[in-house]
């Protein structure tokens, strides 16, 4: 479980760095990636990662402002050409999909995989055996949601050296205990899960957030989360800008990881006025004077998701 | 008057090239440029040239597949954003404006400017004093346009030294010979234009075409063109499959430059197959044993329209 950004502007494109988009990397939870918005580009920079289209599965949409939805059309009809044909489904607010109908109707776009759109107002989205996807409103100038990705836990490993004294090999018993069942080995002994089951493996919560000023769901999406990602548009010095514009500063990002107890914080969403190092170097030592565990979003950079106990 | 081509690849983006863009720089014309087609990424290619979207004026659109038009959502929302606030028009295909107006009211983009959507299906678009535009529907999977722009004559420039003889200095009676009257001088002497004006500076003409199988319209809008930008997604052992997908190989765009006494072609959107400077050069070595004054279009590079008579 890794996050792998795309782009980490505010609005617009800039020479520096391209309009928002994020890849969770599920590669060896699903042998796929979900995206996290798709500005304009979004096809481009994939170009030049580790990902490819194919392996695709889900698109999440924050909400439907340009900078974070323009990216959609194209990479969905360079999948097709690329020969991705497995199910792709896309979530997002109301609008998204009139959107994508009305550009790919229009451009006689050919898609051969199926493509699901799934319009929410925030809740439960999705749910299978290892993951979970929640979503709830946040305060921006047009709706705009944030994602709270539930890994669920895994099953500890099984003691394979007592089970093999009591005569089990892998096979359907160790199923049944793995699902919390006991089992008579062969030699007629009684095996009870807690003899044999190591401590499960605690399932990650990653939260992405959508543009945003300070709210309260932004604290309730990322309670306790691993891996927290939080727009930075601005420094504190243009709070009042930030609130204007519907945004947030790096300290009101710190801020909400504190509150949220995350554990660790990536800033996102720079205003293009940002353009050196040192002027990103002040919104990360912002963060930092509040939330120590915050890092500046780097495009082209994998930051893996560890978990609590310090694995990946 | 130069061209400027932003995306010369079929398709989808790859690694070398974009998708098609090509802007026609008319600074010393009309203080201003044209762009013809606008794939996705066109905004974030202008960041990359000598381009300012602020002096964009006019965008015309061959057809309305997709990596010839999923740029333009974007590059009208940055247009604004980036303070262009002179007018800007867009000629195409019906079904444009549909697009355009769904993704820009989608996303709530703010656009200051004014914006005009000509939906068109071929004829003269456009005339003023310097230029007129003409177009024609050429052969392609859905309807897909050639664009011929046909610069005016510009008057010869006035014999000075003739003129102040008899006494005329830059003025209304300047304007008046320029206008083809004749004036009389000062001195009671009647000036002809004939006595006074030089050779009129013959206007050119560029022919910017849609993704196309070889016909008439093609050749009829290329005739005598100073600069003729056709595709060539193709070579010639790929006949059947250019016309299988609508598109020319480039023996076929030579073909169309000769019979229409084209001065100068440019070979554009290559198949994605053609990676190498190796495989670019066949296409061109096809395409110049067929018509000598070929080139392959790059990207970044600026190509001055020369006039017949040598000056640019």
């Amino acid at each position: 479980m890794e996050l792998y950004f795309m782009g980490t502007n505010a609005g617009v494109p800039s020479l520096e760095r391209n309009v928002t988009s994020l890849a969770l990397r599920l590669f060896d939870e699903r042998r796929s990636f979900w995206l996290f918005d798709c500005g304009e580009g979004t096809q481009h920079q994939i170009l030049r990662s580790p990902l490819k289209l194919s392996k695709l599965e889900k698109i999440f949409i924050t909400h439907l402002h340009g900078d974070h939805l323009f990216g959609l059309p194209g990479l969905i009809s360079s999948r097709a050409y690329q020969g991705g044909n497995t199910p792709l489904t896309l979530y997002g607010p109301p609008g998204l999909k009139q959107y994508i109908t009305t550009s790919l109707n229009i451009s006689e776009s050919r898609i051969d995989y199926r493509l699901d759109i799934v319009e929410h107002e925030g809740g439960k989205l999705f749910e299978d055996e290892t993951f979970c996807i929640e979503s709830e409103l946040l305060d921006h100038r047009i709706a705009s949601y944030g994602y709270r990705v539930i890994e669920k836990d895994l099953p500890g490993k099984l003691d394979s050296v007592i089970l093999a004294s009591h005569g089990i090999k892998p096979g359907p018993l160790y199923g049944k205990l793995k699902r919390g069942e006991s089992v008579e080995a062969p030699d007629g002994v009684t095996i009870t899960p807690d003899e044999v089951l190591g401590r499960p493996k605690q399932g990650r919560i990653v939260t992405i957030l959508g543009d945003t000023r300070p709210c309260q769901a932004v604290i309730s999406l990322s309670e306790g989360a691993d891996a927290m990602v939080h727009e930075s548009t601005f420094l504190d010095e243009l709070a009042q800008t930030a609130y204007d514009y519907h945004h947030s500063t790096a300290k009101q990002a710190a801020e909400a990881a504190k509150a949220a107890g995350a554990k660790q914080l990536y800033l996102t969403h720079f205003s293009s006025r940002y353009k050196s190092e040192e002027q990103l170097h002040r919104l990360l030592v912002e963060a930092k004077q509040t939330f120590a565990n915050a890092e500046l979003a780097r495009e082209h950079v994998i930051y893996p998701v560890v978990r609590a106990d310090g694995e990946e």
